[in-house]
């Protein structure tokens, strides 16, 4: 059986008159399409455009909840109580699932955002709360999460819902698996062939080299594609190239 | 055929830690509940809290979707593009819809709020893109708008959605049918057995007299009890009872 | 020489149409307002309200600043960037600074809201970041924050402004000294003869009884009295007469 | 005696992680910046920023206050109270006041943005709110305004504040002398020479040519060239370098 992969992009990051990044380039290269919801990026306006964009390209849709936060862009941890984290996702998750369908695509998963995945991939509490708003809006919807989060895979199961492990070919990991923090050299890598090579070994083996060059496992199903820079479309187009070339199937996850 | 009626009111309009108004009492009493959804009040802990209780009442729920003005209340007139107002009502709407799902009720009916509900009364652009807003996301919802509105009832006709008009028992009308400034004399009614006389002319003679002494025809499936303030159970009690006791049968718009 | 001390309370707490407690009560009582900023509560109305009431009432006006965060009411911790703390403080300190100027008094002093506060408290990067902000916009600001904290008192030292330590005669500590969660029992103290106590204890001795029975050492040269609940204004009242008749000067920190 | 004119621009026009347009370009070009103040867009960070470069610049620092509408970029005129509008000026003003002073150069001017500044224009009550508003931060403020807005004049005049007429170069005008809608072809001028030419007569001979033809009287002391979009700095060269070529002082409004 072939290797099996999606490949999806945070999309519609503006808000009101502030852009998003290239979202129709990388439409064209992912498969799984992770739309801001307005808490920390986003706007019922431009929700509409890039959910339509999104079924347009045959793209499946899914909802990016993140925290109350435009001013940190959801990416400052926040001490957030778990029984309104619940009422945020369903918040949100709802208001994405009405635009999917009046564009006739099915909601098909959520991915939280910054630091909300963040916080979650580590705390239990929090991600039962992200399981449990999700599963409220739909039990058919795919929960997607930091591979190798306990917390996240156990939320996910509780509630009957599809756990998928996310992986980043664009990040640097240190030897325990963890994202490196954005702040150290060396924790993004911008080189498309370099991105590629490591969307590979991620596909196929299973496997990648850390930041201190340990040998890691690192089994996912979906792999992360950053949207909001310059590169970000070659870098999309390079990773599909590579994966199919490899014989890779690139699919949504619930197709 | 008895007359008939439906009570609603605006509830779960707090926001954070500040409180919404008496809305448990309010609930006794009215048959309808339009529930802040976020962008003139209410936040999705909020709208959770409050579609719980409604659901708990037997009381309809609806969404009361407003403009982007927490500062504002939502009462302040913003000159909106009607393309980002339909995208706002499908956000504000889906959200609701999905804790009303969730709740195990279903999402009965819209009705905009305070500048939004005013500015669409009047204009046809605002009021169609209303209309469709509340179309995508279901057009088995009831569009509540302004008794005597033709925009509002157009629009809702071009949808194919179904109109209710809405009167108010506590506010003065003017001789041409329109709604008294809050800021002029006699404008608000605050006396409930004024009150409950009132709602029962317009629930069995279909007529009110202005605030100059003229005879309106004013014809209405639903009278608004506003909520926000601590007369607001007494009201909707005398109201309600006054309305029973003459036979009218007291029941939300889709049952 | 006799004791002295200065009452504090935190004013003008509203946004928009949402009401902030009994201000004026409690305006009757203090020696200090900590008036809200726009960021956690507060919009440039009911500034401007709050400080033309204090001003009138002869009480000192300081600026209240707190999380960009009306959502959470300032009360959620945020992993802030201290250099954007810094900018946040010049920025509530300066539209405060100009009310206070515009209604003919000086801004007197500037306490942290909140998480804020309490973050500050034991984060000497924050700490700094406050008292460089407060600094700034003024060395003669008097900075005020919790009795004990080393961060607060050196960041404020190291700025060459006064501080002010801060106790809570209406909130239990613990036996380090620390204060009690607001959802342990017995944390929030709401009898007024029982608060007018503490409040004479650490007046007159610098002493206080912990939760637990433990005798602490409590030095403060401000009080600070909460205005948000009904029986606000009536333990403010019992505090000042019992701290004025056992002889306790009771003035503003800069006075 | 040559003619003088002041060039200025919309500067930290960002939100967050959402930037501005090219400041630093724009400000080679420039004398004075007016400096988003966080209510249609700007954070504390940005000022401080902008403040900081526009000091360094040597380029004279004002205030852009606007409406309190992130999500609408202050572009959506709203049904504001104009007693909120002078509280509002305080605040922003205020605000920046606090940053200029702290990077060493006084607070110069106060330009509204967008929606505010239109709708002041032609609305006396919400011009004299502004004036108002920016009286009580500072008499010695220069107020910017539509060149040929007597109510913007006429409360500049009773508040005793400086008066700065504003013209556009690079947008047409109507034969009343007023600005073509962005919507209408030929609103906009891009040409760097075209929009140069049009500065030059403006600044030379207080006139202009209307779009349908008509000679206007247009004398104004200052000319706002748009920073928000990629062309901007050229043209900011190209208008800076034909007025000072023909002998044009261009220096900032104070000076």
């Amino acid at each position: 059986m072939p290797a099996r992969l999606d490949l999806n992009a945070d999309l519609g990051e503006g808000f009101g008159a502030w852009a998003a990044g290239p979202d129709e380039a990388i439409l064209a290269h992912v498969t799984s399409a992770n739309v801001a919801c307005g808490f920390h990026a986003g706007d019922p306006s431009s929700i509409d455009r890039t959910v339509a964009l999104a079924a347009r390209a045959g793209v499946a849709v899914g909802a990016h909840p993140g925290h109350h936060d435009l001013r940190g862009f959801g990416r400052r941890e926040i001490a957030v109580d778990p029984a309104e984290v619940e009422a945020d996702v369903v918040y949100q998750v709802g208001a994405l699932a009405a635009f999917a369908r009046s564009h006739g695509v099915p909601l098909a998963h959520v991915k939280p955002h910054g630091a909300l995945y963040n916080q979650a991939a580590r705390d239990a509490p929090l991600a039962r709360a992200i399981a449990r708003g999700v599963a409220r809006c739909g039990r058919e919807l795919v929960l997607v999460g930091l591979a190798g989060s306990e917390p996240m895979r156990e939320a996910a199961a509780e509630e009957g819902l599809r756990f998928a492990a996310e992986a980043f070919a664009d990040r640097a990991y240190d030897d325990d698996g963890r994202l490196v923090a954005r702040s150290r050299p060396g924790a993004l890598i911008l080189d498309p062939s370099a991105v590629a090579r490591r969307a590979l070994r991620i596909a196929c083996e299973g496997r990648l080299t850390s930041i201190d060059g340990a040998e890691l496992s690192l089994w996912a199903e979906t792999l992360c594609l950053h949207g909001d820079h310059p590169q970000a479309p070659a870098i999309a187009r390079a990773v599909r190239e590579a994966l199919e070339s490899a014989g890779v199937v690139v699919r949504a996850l619930g197709r």
